[in-house]
């Protein structure tokens, strides 16, 4: 799957992600009330609106991006309807064959942890069948509890041809508080990012030279992504933080390598939710996934440049 | 919600919770038949099996205990069937009466973590209602991308009177690989003990003298468990890791504070899967559920002996 996905960015020239991390607030009127004069003020209801706002965004992008990356919270937040809504943009995105990383950010003790590879990347055995629970492409993991907790995804990947990404250095104003405390003279991310190298080097896809375990390092933080970047040369890494959160192009050069790979950049609000913007206020809210593809190739264009200019 | 935890404790007389962790192999062959007969060897005939499994051990314990602990990872399992499986397994122990922590070890980013917070433990917005997703009582949480990661859930305690555990020093085997370096001359998981603490001091119950916000630690490391209990003594702690990952009842003590609370001992499959051991083979599959309750009547033996003989 990562050589797919970094097909994919070659061809569409676009190391872009779009999150696909539905608010109802994002969600235009004209949206909601469709979805609630079906379902009323109800779970379902939430659920149809951030369902048919999700297919209008990816209807609108899908030809210009290799991936998206739906955030699971943002249906968990909506009980068993949130989580079916989920379902079908895992389902709806794959149909258009979009490469879908689900941002679950799982992660526990060996047999739980995979529990959830199974869930999310791999089949559960059911009897003399298995089935796929949410088949994801990629998943991102917490490694708080260390390598018990990576190798059941690592396994499942193996078996699916599917992928990781690791939280290194995560996106966040408080991230340091942990991630950057000093351990024997190195912040505890530099240990994480030499770690994920490791882990990585393990699963290298047949051919190609970008491990199928990746690294989440925030464009928030690019002086720390320029030393991630040459601890784990052969290391994807999804960078989140874009746009809403502060990271601009500029920032970003550094978390590609040489070969211009080696990276792909996350965007969530600043696309799906671009109609909000004063920049793209004239598409108004009917218009807002007109708005969200013109927010992709402004980014495209964005980030194009920085990687012109270096 | 704290408060409650710790009224069962002591009217029960048992610091136990049981881990609701289904897995297939543990399902009695007469519950999997059934439900296959009437679902199919399907998501949704594994998911009517872990529930009848879920709701056998439920009736014969409830009693017996003050909580239980569903592990969300080994429903996700089984897809949105599973999830529904889950949901009913929360909202049947809340109708015992069992106080219910959510094994979600969820965590991410400021918006995300409330999003998640909302889900599990508050109540999402929707028009002008408001709805509860899965609304257990407690849920545990990963840290590693600091404060922004808990006060979302803080926040949503305090509305609703629910609480947290979060991960310090879990119980698996690679759990030092991160938690035990060295900072400053202390492993980070003291550090995030001291941190718990903070985060709890503000997070204290209008009576009594412990926080909502717990922390896990891993009976598998009884010494880390006597510094943390003194770093943390107004914080309560969730302990799992007894009997099946090798945890004593003699390991437990320093767990707790000179009170006799402070603390909480998980057991999932020494309980759930007692029928299994040669201990409790006599009961057979058609009696799991008996078996159960004998293993918490053994476990409870076990707690009380170590605790009077300190």
């Amino acid at each position: 799957m990562i050589n797919k996905l970094i097909t994919k960015i070659q061809k569409t020239n676009a190391p872009i992600v779009v999150g696909l991390d539905p608010m109802m607030k994002f969600v235009p009127e004209h949206i909601q009330k469709a979805a609630f004069a079906e379902y009323g003020e109800t779970l379902e209801g939430a659920a149809e609106a951030i369902w048919q706002y999700n297919k209008g965004i990816v209807d609108a992008i899908y030809d210009l991006v290799p991936a998206v990356k739906p955030q699971v919270a943002m249906y968990e937040q909506f009980g068993i309807p949130g989580m079916i809504a989920f379902k079908k943009t895992v389902d709806y995105c794959k149909e258009k064959d979009l490469v879908v990383i689900g941002d679950v950010k799982r992660g526990d003790i060996g047999s739980t942890s995979e529990a959830y590879a199974v869930g999310h990347l791999g089949k559960v055995k059911v009897g003399s069948n298995s089935f796929y629970g949410f088949d994801e492409d990629f998943a991102t993991v917490n490694p708080y509890l260390g390598s018990d907790g990576i190798k059941p995804f690592t396994k499942v990947c193996q078996e699916e041809g599917k992928g990781i990404f690791v939280l290194v250095k995560t996106s966040n104003p408080s991230s340091g508080e942990f991630q950057d405390r000093l351990i024997d003279g190195r912040p505890l991310y530099e240990w994480m990012g030499e770690k994920v190298a490791q882990w990585g080097a393990e699963c290298m896809p047949g051919s190609g030279s970008y491990s199928y375990v990746g690294a989440v390092v925030g464009a928030t933080y690019p002086e720390q992504g320029k030393i991630l970047r040459k601890l784990m040369p052969n290391t994807f890494i999804l960078v989140p933080g874009y746009g809403a959160q502060g990271g601009k192009g500029a920032d970003l050069v550094h978390f590609f390598n040489e070969d211009g790979l080696g990276a792909i950049i996350n965007s969530s609000r600043g696309i799906i939710a671009a109609y909000q913007q004063e920049k793209y206020a004239q598409f108004g809210g009917e218009g807002y996934a007109d708005a969200s593809r013109a927010a992709v190739l402004d980014m495209q264009e964005d980030i194009a440049q920085a990687l012109n200019a270096r």
